[in-house]
């Protein structure tokens, strides 16, 4: 990035004239778009839309001009966000025993692919799980889950999440279930990474599963948590080849890879604003 | 193809000594082995294998092999077949309106890549529905469906299966449920391809259920034909990258592409022998 | 589409105050913007843009917004094109021996995956060769290239691209090199069908070469065609998996398959005005 | 693996008898197949082979197995490797600046996913440079690279080779080209992972090749070194989808994910004894 850069994006019902309002009051604060994505769902006639801007204009102020957009915001009934792309989102990551997300998470932070502030480790398995990892002074934090102890688990954990002023909760192969309070309460910023191509195969053991129903490719899926466990909004997925040779302990391995490239493309585009909810399913813009 | 070539394939209880038995039985008929593969399912303890092999000795006789191939394939309970490579297999195309994917069939057969004799083509809808096409002499029967006539198609059906001596069934997008009665006539030796990336999304429209869904990809799958609707052994699948730009429309194009290259290369596996039933699931030696 | 669309592309160079004097005067004149993509090129600080939109007030005219555009268009210096979504292009097809790649574009063409409207299919071969094919009333052409008369044919052919106004002229397969002066004088609106992966194997025979190197991918490329062989902006590549296995004839066979998607998605881009030139290379906008 | 497993590959000029003794070696010496696959090049006519087997007759020996192979492998003047799978391989790390190659070989190693047993980290770059990576205790060695001193540094890494019983050598991103007497030497025993599609983009600076020509997919080559830079016998490639708005460092990050799951692939099929040499070309069996 050249310059300093922000990004808009909102969704509102469609109608005319909201890209030339959004246009008209960008350029009138001074700024020049660089990048602009936008798309008009036909189903639900709500419009979608995400924009980079620099200001070129010489007294130009970010603090105005996003002050100011409220007025256009209220006339189309926006929800929008409107932030410097140099501010780095605070992120908590979550896991368990199997720590090949989490790993992957922390080295690509590490050198700067997935720019981000991350707060805290959360996992119900002690530090010693993961000797191997360098945290770099990462807080991190044991919330073991007892039996009959989980809402004080939970409380511990959104208490860490308010104090950390958490932005987003991504479950980095965290294998326990949230509960229906906790989710709601991180409605539109908890991402999880379920190890099949959802919707097949949810719930435990989806490897076992599929290699049962004898699928001829294994996948992962990146989504939204919601209350209905793997059924949240859909943000990424892919899948790989596998065959009639490999076992169960093959599709894990093999599927390692998928989930671990699956959840940090969901990040990054978190990161990079260009994710936004459309009801019960995602707009993702690419690049 | 330098000289003529055999395949033979089995199915049977491992043991200790098949490989041997098996090879021994070639060699001392005169046969060269040319490419073999084999597969031991730690599940199921049974074990598979497709050799091909070519004649190579003067006075060797493909007949003697294989009459006397009875004796080991008894001593190890072998399922097998043994055949002549250079041997056309009997198929009978069914299709219903949308002809994508048996154009590509036809397409890929005219110019040598599905080496098989069409036996026939049968349709629900009438011949002038494929008027673009050129059958080339196949014989094409037109078996309308209508309400409360169904066992008297599928008997007509069955008649022409019979008088044509069909060796495999391909439903090429027909979209008409066979009865439970024909299935089990028709076990493993019928084809289907279905628009979605099973388990996910049975039944009708497909493409609609993933647009609901909001999937990142969509994917085709054949497999063969069980009374149990879209749960038969899956022989292949494919899948694309889709986005919430997509509408059902777009989906059913893009699948479109998936579903014939997903049917093509089940119906090549097939008929250069490739393919082995396994219980629910298949074997399918790649090259 | 639910009512009549309209489509605006252009390039210019970079400077603030594009996206707002565009969205103002599509605004002004009664237009609602229904897509827009977007790309600033760093590097040669070119702006690219391409703008479906819809006329939403009473008495909006297209002609009228399409003719007073030229003053926006006039102080940015843009390159630029405003068509009628629905109107069809025209689209010039030829082809040599193999017709794999005519046989899927006009079966696309066909059932409207590819709107269109084929103006001539013109062949070194005669009609007879493609005798399986229903050319649906299309006027053919065979213009054979015999030794010392290349300049002939050359000029037929440019005769015929003028007499039927083309815009595009597709090369399925079609194996014989332009003239440079031919090549000049379609610049921008000639597309090729590579069999290789370029910059790799460029010339003759790319399987063969492929194979001999040990590739484990094969790949197509859709380019346009300039005077230097294989060498033109690249609109589309694919690749898929091969194996030690696989014969040149095995490559081929494979290769028809990708290079008839890699030539269709381009020829789609082309329709849709998603494909602008950037010199040497391409911008291309996704859905 | 539910007991002691061997893995036997071989090369030889194809003739009739191979299988057939091979199988009937093993089964006198009370041996069974688990796992078999065979490749004859008609272009060569070299036979290739890979035989998983484990002893099940009480008293059979691997030592005598193995001793005594040397007739049949005489007799079919054999390229033969006979071992334990569970014997780990020597393996040696090479590295410079970029150390996302090494860091997903040493997670995947830690976790059990490449079992080998790692001699030596080379680097021409000081320890400090991989602070974050947990060696474990594997010796570390820096051999800087400096003009006028490469012949002493190779004598020191070729003395290291030796010390250490290397059986192979990974260059995972070393960024120094090595002199012909050490590929020489290393003949058949060292991987590069090399970042573009080979065989376009060779030497430096691959992705802003790439990016120069507009290519629309990046991707990875893993080849064994030889003196010709980047045309060695390739072992396993994969390319990704990249688009006009990526630039020569978006490139680069999407090229790691590459990279490193191509180099893991080849070393996998190294260390399982899947890949074999046929001349400027490999063998290499898929599961």
């Amino acid at each position: 990035m050249p310059s300093r850069q922000y990004v808009l994006t909102f969704s509102c019902p469609d109608k005319p004239g909201i890209v030339n309002a959004v246009s008209g009051h960008l350029f009138g604060h001074g700024a020049n778009i660089l990048e602009s994505q936008q798309y008009s769902d036909p189903e639900t006639e709500r419009f979608f839309m995400r924009t980079v801007f620099a200001l070129v204009e010489s007294g130009a102020s970010f603090e105005a001009l996003r002050e100011t957009f409220a007025v256009p915001a209220g006339r189309f009934a926006m929800q929008w966000t409107m932030r410097d792309r140099g501010d780095r989102r605070r992120v908590l990551l979550m896991a368990s025993k199997f720590d090949h997300c989490l790993a992957d998470v922390l080295y690509r932070w590490r050198i700067g692919e997935l720019p981000m502030e991350i707060v805290a480790i959360v996992s119900n398995h002690p530090r010693d799980t993961y000797r191997h990892l360098d945290f770099e002074g990462i807080p991190f934090h044991h919330l073991p889950v007892t039996p009959g102890h989980k809402a004080e688990q939970e409380a511990q954990l959104w208490t860490l999440i308010e104090d950390t002023r958490t932005e987003l909760v991504v479950l980095a192969r965290y294998m326990q279930v949230l509960s229906n309070a906790l989710t709601e309460r991180l409605a539109g910023r908890c991402i999880n990474i379920h190890h099949s191509f959802l919707p097949s195969f949810k719930g435990a053991r989806p490897y076992h599963s599929a290699h049962a129903r004898g699928v001829k490719l294994i996948g992962a899926t990146a989504h939204f948590v919601t209350a209905d466990l793997d059924e949240g909004p859909i943000i990424e997925q892919d899948t790989q080849r596998v065959s009639h040779h490999d076992t169960p302990a093959d599709l894990i391995r093999i599927g390692r890879d998928i989930e671990r490239r699956v959840l940090a493309q969901a990040l990054r585009c978190w990161l990079d604003d260009r994710l936004l909810l459309n009801g019960q399913r995602t707009v993702v813009f690419s690049v």
